[in-house]
This record gives C-alpha cells, sequence and structure tokens, in this order.
C-alpha cells in the first residue's frame, strides 16, 4: 500500500474510485506563480473521457474539472493544487452483477483477496476512470514544459518541449504513411538492420501533427486508419476487443534530463507508462527492433548539426543515452493489451470460487488506444516536469 | 541528483566507479537473523564478472566481495549490508584516450555537459562494472526470496520463489526448443494470436532448468546457442557488436504481489530492469505480441486448478493482471542494444566538439547478453523483495 | 516544494487553504477492510474546530468533513481515503487590508518572498485551519491504533494504545495536581535531580483521563486551569496572545517501536510534531530537564515487573531508549509561542517593504494551546501508526 | 527497518558497526565539479574523534577517512561519494561480558527483542561511533554551504553560511559570559520575558567564535567551564556521568529556506537533531522560554535594517518563522541525556532476562558533550544542504 503518488519532486497522488463521487489528484511541488490555463486543461480531459464518439464507452461524463486548492486568482502559489472531477454518469447498479462475479483479465478476484474489502462498481479503484485526475495533472505539466523555452538552456535548440502520442498499430494493422503524408509523417524509425546514416538527422517536422492526429477519430494519423476503424467497429459487433500500440514523440527535450544510475530516463518514463491501465510494455527508440542493428549501425554518432549545436547524426536510441537525453526528440512506444472487458462468453469464478460462464454487460470501450493517447502524454508530462525541477 | 537508490522498503544504494578502488552497495532494510550463504553470493557474481569465457571482456577480476556492514557471526543484524568489490584490474591508463573522446552511443559527452567534470575512465560512474553490487544485492535477495516457503501463503502452491533468465534472441536468431529438449522447454510464449487455451495451464517444469542456461557459455539454453555463438565471433572479428533480448520467469510468486496505482508489479519490475545499462525495452507476458491477441484470446480465465488452488488457465498476462500478481508465474523480456563499444572506425567527437574519426582499444564484450543474465536476475529479486516486504 | 506529505507507509498529503472551498487530507496505506467510526472521527474535528467556546477564535466552522474516496460500505478498501472539510464561514473581505500588510510573527512576509504569489486570506496556506485535515487523519490513525491490541505482542501488557495530550502550562503557570487529584494525576515527571527510583514503576492510571481533560474549557486537567483561564482572557481583553506547553502520554505501546539509525522513534515523532504551526520545542521524558540528572540517576533499570514482563524501573526516558520504544509509557511536552495575531499596535513592513504601524483585526485565538491538544494528539498517532505499519 | 538514509536532495546513507572493519556514509546529491578539501574534513573528524583529552574516551582512533567513490581528481563527480572510516582499535574483547548482559539506558535489549540477533560488541549500531560518517558528511555539507557566498541572493548580507554550536550547559552550570567576554559572547537569547526589543538586532559578533569555542578542553567557551570540567571530572572518579546543552547558531542563511507544511525548517533540523545519540529534546529560538513571553514581547517586527535590507528587529523565532528562514541567524539548543555507560553499580537483566547487579568497565566519556558539538554541527549543515538543493 501507499504507492498512490508519484513522482520525486513533482509528486502526484491519486485518490478516487470509478463510481465515488469524485476521482481526482494532489499536485504537489508545482512551481508557484505560474498562470494555468483552464482551457487547454480542459481540452485534454476531453480527449479521455468517455462518449467522445462512436470508437469508445458510451458512459456520458463531462469530466468538468474543480481546482480546489494551490491557485489564486489563476495562478499557483506553491501550495498542493488539488483537482476534483465528478462522476456523474455513475450508475452502480450496473455494476451489481459484479459483485458476485471475478471478471477474466481484471482485478477484481485480486483486489478481493489482497485488501478483503473492495468497491466493486465499475472496478472501483483499480478503473481507467481514474486516469482522468492523471490527465488533469499531466496538462499542467505540459503547460509548464511549454513555457520552458528550449532557448533556457544553451545546449537547445529553441522551441517549446513538445509530447505527442498517436496510434500506430491496431491488432495486426501498421500505421504508415502514404505519398501524400510522406513530407509530414517519418517513418525512420521503424528501420530494420538498414543502416540509416545517411538520412536526415532529426526531421522533427515529420512527425504527425497534432492536428493530423486529432483529426482522426481514434488518434491515427495515417491511412490505415480506416481499417483500423472497421477492426475495432468488427470487434464491438461480435463483443470482442483489440489491443496495440501507442507511439510517443518528444521534441526539443533539453540534453542532459535524466539521473544516473536508478533514475535513468527511460527508467522514470518507463515506470509511469508501466502504471497505466493495460500497458504490457514499452521500447525506447528502435527497441525491441533494436537487437536487429549491430553495434555500427546502432550507435548514434555524435556531430555538430547544422546549426552548430551538438547532436547524434541519427536516433535510434530514441533521444535517450546511458540514462540522459540526448537533445534529439524522445521516441518510445508503449503496447496495450486488448480490453478485458468482452460481451463474449467466458468462463471465470464467482465470488464463491466457483467455476461459472459469465458475459460482460455495462459500458466499455472495445479499444482503449483512442483514449490512452492523452493518458501517454500525460505520463510522459509528468515524468519530464519530475526530473526537469531538479535539472 | 540522488537518485542512486532504489527501493521504498529494500533500499539499494550503488556507489563506486569503474576504476576506482571499489564498486558496492549498501542494503537497508535486509530482515535481521537471517543467515547468509557466502559461497551463492559469489556464485552470482561469478556468473556476472569478465573473463568468464571467450565470449567476454577479458578484463580479470576476481570480484571477492567483502562485507563490511550488517552481519555479525554471518547472520544479519538488520543493520545496513555494505558489500564491496575491489577493482583490481582496473588499468586507467588504457583510457587515456579517452579523456579527450567522447564515444558514440556512451554517455561520456553527456556525463561530461551535465556535471562538468567526469572520470573517464572506463566510463567511470555510468560503466556497468558497477552492476557488480547489484547482483551481490540481488543475490541476497534471491537468498531471502528462497526462504519464503511458498506455503507460508494460502494462495501459493507449495515452493520456493526462484527467478531465471536467459538469452532468447541474439541478433535475428530466435532459441527454440528442439524435440529433444521438448519436455524442458516452454514455449507457449512464443505465442501469436493462436488461441493457447487447450495447451497445459502452468507448465512450470518446462522451462529452462538453471543447469540449461548455465551448460551454455552464452547462457542460451537452445540449440541456436550454437549460431549465436557463431554470430558473436564473428562480430568480435570484424570489431562490431551484437545486441538481443533476455526472457526471465518467476516461479512461485504468491498471488497479491503489487500496489496500486502506482507501485504496479510491472512498472516496479519496468523501473529496475530499465536502469540496466542498454536495456531499451521490457515487456510483460505477451507482451508486444498481445497486441496481436484479440481480447477473447487474451483474457486468462480464472480457473480452480487441479491442486484445488485459484489460478489462470492460460497466462498471456506474464503473472500480472491490474498490477499485482496472480500467483502464475511472471513472465518478462528485456532488450538489450548491442554494446556501443566498438572496433570499427566511427566519427565523434573530441573534448574540443571537433568532429574527429574514432576506433575503440580497451576491453570489452561484443555482446553484453550472457553477463547481463544475473544482471537481470538481481534486479527481479530486488524489485520482487521490495514489494513483498509490505506484503 | 513538494513536502506537503509526511509518513513513509502511512502517506498523509495536506492541502487547502484557509478561504479556499475545502481543506483536505490524502491518507494512502491506510490497511484495508477496516470500518470507520465516522462520529468519533467528527469528534476529533470538533475538539479542533474554532467557536467552541469563549477562549477559542470566534470564527464559525462547523467541521463536517465527507470521505470521497477510499471506503466502500464504511470500510476502507486499501485504496486512498480522501478527507475534505469546507471552510463554509470563510470571509476573505476580512483580510482585504492583510494584502498589502506583512503581519509580524507570520510567514506572509516570507510566503510572499519565497513563492512570488500568495494566497493571502487568512493566513493561505500558512494558516492553521489546515489542521483540520491533519486532525481527521489523526483520527482514523488513533482508531486503527486502539484496534491493535497490545496483546498482539508478546511483550505487551494488554490493553488498548491511547494517546491523551493536556495543557501543562500557559505563560508562567504550571498546572500541578492537588492533594484530591493525587490519585489520579502522575507528577513523577516533573522530577529534577531527586531519585525517583523507589517510586512506582508505571502509574499509568495516574495520568490524566480523558474524562480530567475535556471537562476543561481549556484542556488543563489541574487545578491551575482556573488561573490559566483567567491570563487568557486577560491577555484577549488587552489585545495580547500567550503561549504555553502541551504535555502528550501514549500508553499500552509495544515494546521495539522506532527504526534506527534514521527513523528514531523520537525523531520520527519530533519531525511530526515541530510541523504544528506555532510549536517552537519538543522534548521526551525529562527532556530539558534531564541534564539535572547524572547518569546513576538518570538510566532506566532494566526490572521484571510484578507482571512478569520486561520493562524498566522508572521512565526519565519516556519511554525511548535507542530510538526505540521500551514497552512503558511515551512521554513528551511540546512548546508552543504566544500567537502572533495580536491587536496591538506593532510596526511592521508593507507590501511596499515600507514601516508602518499595524494590528490586526479579524478573528483570532488568544491562547492556540486548548485547541491544539487535538493536533498534538493526532500528528502523535499518525507518527506512530507510519513505525507500526512496519513493525 | 530501512531507515538508515536521511535527506531528500542529499540522501546520506549510514552503515557500520563500533567494532566492525569501518563506519562509514554514501553522500548521494552532492553537486559535481566541487573541489573537496580534504584537511577541513579531516579537522572535522579531528574533533569528534575519541581520546582528545581527559575529558573524552581513552579509546584511540586516528578516524582517517578513505574516500573511495564520486571523486576524480579531487573533484566531485555528481556520482554517490563513499567515505570509510577504520575502526582500528577495536577490542570486541573488552565486550564479551556484554554478550550476556543488557545495560541500562542503552539499547542492547531492544535491538535484542527487535532484531533477535544483535552485533553487541561496544554497542554495535547503536554506538555514536557510527556518528563518525555523519561528521564526514557533514564536513562536506560545510565546506558547500560556506561555498554559498550570500551574495548569490538579493535578500542576503554578504557572507558565508556559517554554523558552529558549544556546549552552553553540563548538568545545572549555565555558561554564561563574563564583562571581559561581553563584546564577543551574546547573551540576548537567555532572554525570558524581559522585552529586547531595545537591544541591537543581529548581533552576529557577539556568538562565540569558533576560536573562543576550539580554545576549551570541552568546547565551552565561557567562564563557567572551569566548573564544569571539574564537575565532568568528579563525575569520572565516581564513576558517574552528565548531561547538558549544546546550543548552535547559524549565521547567514538565506531568507526563504524551508518547506512548508510538512517540511518546516524546525521540524527537518528537529529530525536530524533528535536521531543524535542521546539528545532528549529540541528548541528554537527562545524555545521552551518562548512560552513566558506574551505575544507583543514574542512578535519579531519585520523592518528594515541598517544596511537597507529586510529583517526582523529582534530574534525570538531563532531565524525561523511559518517554518521558513527569516535571514536572521538560526538559534536552536539541543539537550543531552547524561552518558548511559557507568561504573556503578546498577540492577539489569541479563540475556536470560533474570536480574542482576551490573557496572560498566571499557572505555567511554563520562559526558559526551563536548564530542557532541561537531555531530550537532554536522546534522545542522547535512539539514540545511537538503533543503538549499531545492532552494
Amino acid at each position: 500500500m501507499s504507492r498512490n503518488s508519484i513522482g520525486k519532486n513533482l509528486v502526484v497522488t491519486s485518490f478516487g474510485e470509478s463510481h465515488g463521487p469524485f476521482v481526482g489528484v494532489v499536485i504537489d511541488g508545482f512551481p508557484s506563480n505560474f498562470r494555468i490555463n483552464h482551457t487547454e486543461l480542459q481540452q485534454q480531459l476531453n480527449r479521455r473521457k468517455p462518449g467522445q464518439n462512436a470508437f469508445t464507452s458510451p458512459r456520458k461524463e463531462k469530466d468538468e474539472f474543480q481546482i480546489i486548492s494551490g491557485l489564486y486568482e489563476n495562478k499557483s502559489t506553491g501550495a498542493p493544487i488539488t483537482i476534483l472531477i465528478p462522476n456523474t454518469d455513475a450508475r452502480p447498479e450496473d455494476y451489481d452483477h459484479l459483485k458476485e462475479v471475478f471478471r477474466p483479465g481484471h482485478a477484481d478476484l485480486l483486489y478481493q483477496i489482497k485488501y478483503g474489502h473492495r468497491d466493486h462498481r465499475g472496478g472501483g479503484r483499480s478503473s481507467a476512470r481514474i486516469t482522468a485526475g492523471w490527465v488533469a495533472a499531466g496538462a499542467l505539466a505540459q503547460q509548464w514544459l511549454k513555457s520552458r523555452s528550449a532557448k533556457q538552456h544553451p545546449a537547445l535548440r529553441g522551441s517549446e518541449i513538445h509530447t505527442r502520442a498517436w496510434v500506430k498499430q491496431i491488432h495486426s494493422i501498421v500505421g504508415k504513411s502514404d505519398s501524400a503524408m510522406e513530407s509530414t509523417i517519418n517513418t525512420e524509425l521503424n528501420v530494420t538492420s538498414s543502416n540509416p546514416k545517411t538520412q536526415a538527422t532529426h526531421p522533427y517536422s515529420h512527425f504527425p501533427t497534432p492536428e493530423n492526429i486529432e483529426s482522426s477519430p481514434i488518434r491515427c494519423p495515417f491511412p490505415q486508419q480506416v481499417e483500423m476503424m472497421s477492426a475495432i467497429e468488427e470487434a464491438r459487433n461480435s463483443g470482442n476487443s483489440l489491443g496495440g500500440i501507442i507511439a510517443c514523440v518528444v521534441e526539443n527535450v533539453p540534453m542532459g534530463i535524466g539521473e544516473p544510475v536508478f533514475g535513468k530516463l527511460q527508467a522514470v518514463l518507463g515506470h509511469y507508462l508501466l502504471n497505466i491501465n493495460a500497458v504490457k510494455g514499452v521500447s525506447f527508440g528502435d527497441g525491441f527492433t533494436a537487437v536487429l542493428n549491430n553495434g555500427a549501425e546502432n550507435n548514434d554518432e555524435w556531430c555538430i548539426q547544422s546549426d552548430g549545436s551538438i547532436g547524434t547524426r541519427t536516433n535510434h536510441a530514441g533521444g535517450i543515452i546511458g540514462g540522459i537525453s540526448t537533445g534529439s526528440y524522445l521516441y518510445f512506444e508503449v503496447a496495450f493489451k486488448p480490453t478485458s472487458t468482452i460481451k463474449k462468453e467466458q468462463n471465470t469464478l464467482n465470488s464463491l470460487f466457483e467455476e461459472i460462464s459469465f458475459s460482460a454487460s455495462g459500458r466499455h470501450d472495445p479499444c482503449v488506444l483512442p483514449r490512452a493517447v492523452p493518458i501517454v502524454e500525460a505520463m510522459t508530462n509528468l515524468a519530464l516536469m519530475d526530473l526537469m525541477l531538479e535539472f
């Protein structure tokens, strides 16, 4: 127990359950005298909230937040910032049947055995609904990171720290840029063992833009989104579900973020990301495909870049070497398992530990990835801010 | 900084540099009145030490440890246990040329910029030599975990917690059991989307045994080890290097380990593992291939097992659901990039930030995976013990 | 920043300001499956709340708490428990004049310089109003401690852990038992250098009872309370204020609580107590008067007590030796400075850093000690529970 | 367990036992590129070491330290700094008789019961010998604090942060300046309720100088040291021991140190100081005598000082208001109990829990205060550096 806080310098404490009055967070360590943009905060919550479109759970939540401490006249005071998000469309009665059933793929049974008493309603504490608070906290971190002009540090390139994630893969369908998008979509990191050293070095402008991403109902900026949407719809219609991979890039991270030896940048990011519900893996740069490179191919040579700054010629490392940011963009991928809640009949145990047959009712997402995109961004921003506060 | 400690209940503090007098650890929180097996501790260090065979760095270190606190008459007193491992074959002069060069793929340049002053000798603090201390700490954790008879907890199956890792893949060569090994090697977790539900549930005995693993010079218990060794030798001969994937299994982990919501078992394990030098990714259970399953395929149904205990029929989740151990074996994979130190000529920067051509001399491993196997086990054991101390 | 949480196993995060919508706490690490007594929790808040009687601030707050997470059907689930206490009688306009004045003895000026932006209303974050949340958290800790029957540990004496504090001194008026109270009030700890070894060993029953304490409007169970009340009234009438000393005793603490070397019981208690507003000192056992004993007088000899258990013949140490509880009662004292808010005219600085003359208006306590009694108890209970969770 | 580290930003991990090969510390978070003065470090250890003169234990230890990590060419690298101090005059056989005896006033019995196994030799882990490591760490903190020219912060007065402690009281003998020392010794803080507002504001130069303090064999800079030395000698000759009070002042602390609400400066200092062996109380500013002031007397009025800077006219608060440093000097006092080891016969228990009569042999201090002076300074410097690293 007592692991509901994350961070060392920016300590985010999460609380709340799916069907209690509120979910929320306390954010401790946020610098004072910083003007909060409430509209941008709400926008981030809107990206995560259910009921956005046909691809998400039909639960209706406005997710209108209240900040009840730490601000005065809209500016932070240095005191802990507490954000409450009401659960307005909680229908606990929908979950009455779950009192007696341990759903497959869910932590119901484990909470019961571990804690001896649980709030079964909508998964209670283990529900992904609690990530609403994380997204709110991440939105503040995002605003702070943006305010840290890269120019503040000599090794930087001159613009804002900017995190964005997108759906890269749903089930076996991998998103790839078509020729029309070639100028805006980077494919460099899909390299296998081919030597990319002759490629352009830091093709920042080639990543999907926020507009590319948000214009897709499932937050996949590639042509394959059409196929993906069909697959998700088919999964839902058949009472099934799908997983996939989210990619994330962070531009303009200053050189030097990350603390050896147990605060390595990838370890801190990994710790934040692996706490997201349904995540089963995380990889940095070429990740699991880096093993297909040999050393000569995989090393990112140090060089003087066209603007005179220090950098790497390639970025197989995903912007992290020795646990420290190189000044290049960060790139990592996060694997999500298919949603555990499905309508198909499965075998499981009831609260008397008898084997039964079960099929889920209630509202849920056939594929969590579209709504998980802002969660990945939020956790990334929180991890980065935590490290940058001691930079 | 101040991130050289890891753990909440079992706090391991790492110190030392590659060519200082010692590397070491302080282990705080180790239970009292526990008899330490020094022979087993030395065996773990021997598995990690250089100069074991033709596949490792020729640096000669006996890695004979000294415990200078926390024990009395060979039993722990509850006080911090400090372990020193001397650097006897340090040849700092070998590294004189590195004073003026920032090696590609290494943190030399980043340490210089981040800290303004560094110990360049053999990588100093960023050297994997410091993992000797981690392996020593992990060996104590292993002994403690073994002593926790699974019978201590009603949900357990009756035998010792047992962690073992092995080399699963080197470059593109994937280890697989042949028919002769079929009875001892599990291949279940190489599943893609085929439905494994009719398979035997918990084929513990089908994982490689420690003897299988240690009998291989590169700690790959599969027939492909021959091909892997050739590839490593070829890489070394051509001044190049290779990466790969280590798999790890932990048997007899009790149900209920892992602390929601920011101490999820996979997040804690991930945090420990992603701090290992050269690691670029970690995945749990089916991991990145879980995305190829649909929900019905991927859910591990709860069931009553043949011995009457609660369990899951399959183990796509790698033994972790909702961040909590299910009582099934843990399974995860760790991706290592190819060694950054290579003899091939590369471009890089010198300490005047001029572009130069560079090829490494000095002693190093053409492939770190064989020696990384005990490091993965050590970090796993430390993470598990940390969580189990509050279980 | 980021120091608004306290505790390692029971992490209490405090948030809120004097005139925001709520003050509150998140309590992380509270064991699951524990039935909360809401009435007892409210009683503790009532003891701290303003407007109790003529000796406290006339601000009217009902301090009716809401628990918005971590409970299901009134029992803890192991998830973080969040308690909100509304600020209903906030009159921010009363404090408009404080926007431009830095009050003497208060942190107004320091907050302004440290944070660059502050909530001046009623002291904002630095107001003792935020201790309402701490008292709520402490009330839960008290319930848990009471449930830990001393019988659970072989070294214990067989009854409930029980913390109680009282006003021992106001200004120069020291409370002492009269002959009528002699049987119920202990005076042993007012020893100087006289040898108390012939006294009865553990006169638990001789401390003031909760009834003794609560029957006094200022929580002083001694005859001198009359004189104290006159002094407080006189201070208020003259626009002045008084400080004093609170004594605290904890009975039935098991032997062995406290963690060497930096979690010594007195250091952990001291850390909690010295964070209470207006506290300027803390001492354990004979405390500052222990220096008047010599070693032979001061040592508490180990003995077998009349019930056969191990104990000390005297308790000069206040129940703590070497940082570990001895099994005897804990005894300590906490010094509070006189309230900084006074109506008398003083010199100070305004927000333009000009010297001005100032006299406070607004509602405040002429002496904080009566209301600080439950705060001392709360912090004590939180500290003890934090340590006992790893016992 | 697992509480052998202290600090958040500067994490000091203590290890070692009285009669093991070494005592030591790991210091994590020390800034890089800082040149260490080894001579000054040794001087601090010399002030603490036994055998200095007739007033200390005759154990002979040179306390020559070795730094085995974190430095390169005498400058810090940002990596953890590990300091070893050998135990050369350990005579474990002197303590053979202690294997079977639980000494009164010591933690022997409590360690045995808490841990089930202990190193009895010289008190093992509970020996004050382990503070040698703390003094070494504190010496580095002192060097860093001195390097922080007060000029770095606008609110500062222009000189070095400077901590010094001295013996103020032994048993009932209170040190006071005579007329000859009047110009160099401050007595302001011995005020009771007399109004000191007409006094000079910040009489920095009136505190004892390091030379005053070190010129006294018992580190008391007052004429009463003669009487104190007689008392200590008499105590030793009669096999008894004495306690006392150490005062400590820190000059040139910038305004703004201390983190609300649970990192208040007095709470952080208190936590460090109350972990020192034999400490029974700590008080800040007027401390326990502040209760004899009324509010009008006790408030330190804000003013513009003669040099134009912001300050307080008096310093009853000891330089801390609302948990934050005011820019005035810090002043606090620490109470030490008389040494528990005495040669006089006392009753106690043996390891069979039988009552026995016991008188200590072995080497020990009849009064720990002279050697505790550098320990108080060390813990103060460590606490301040920890807070200033996030300033």
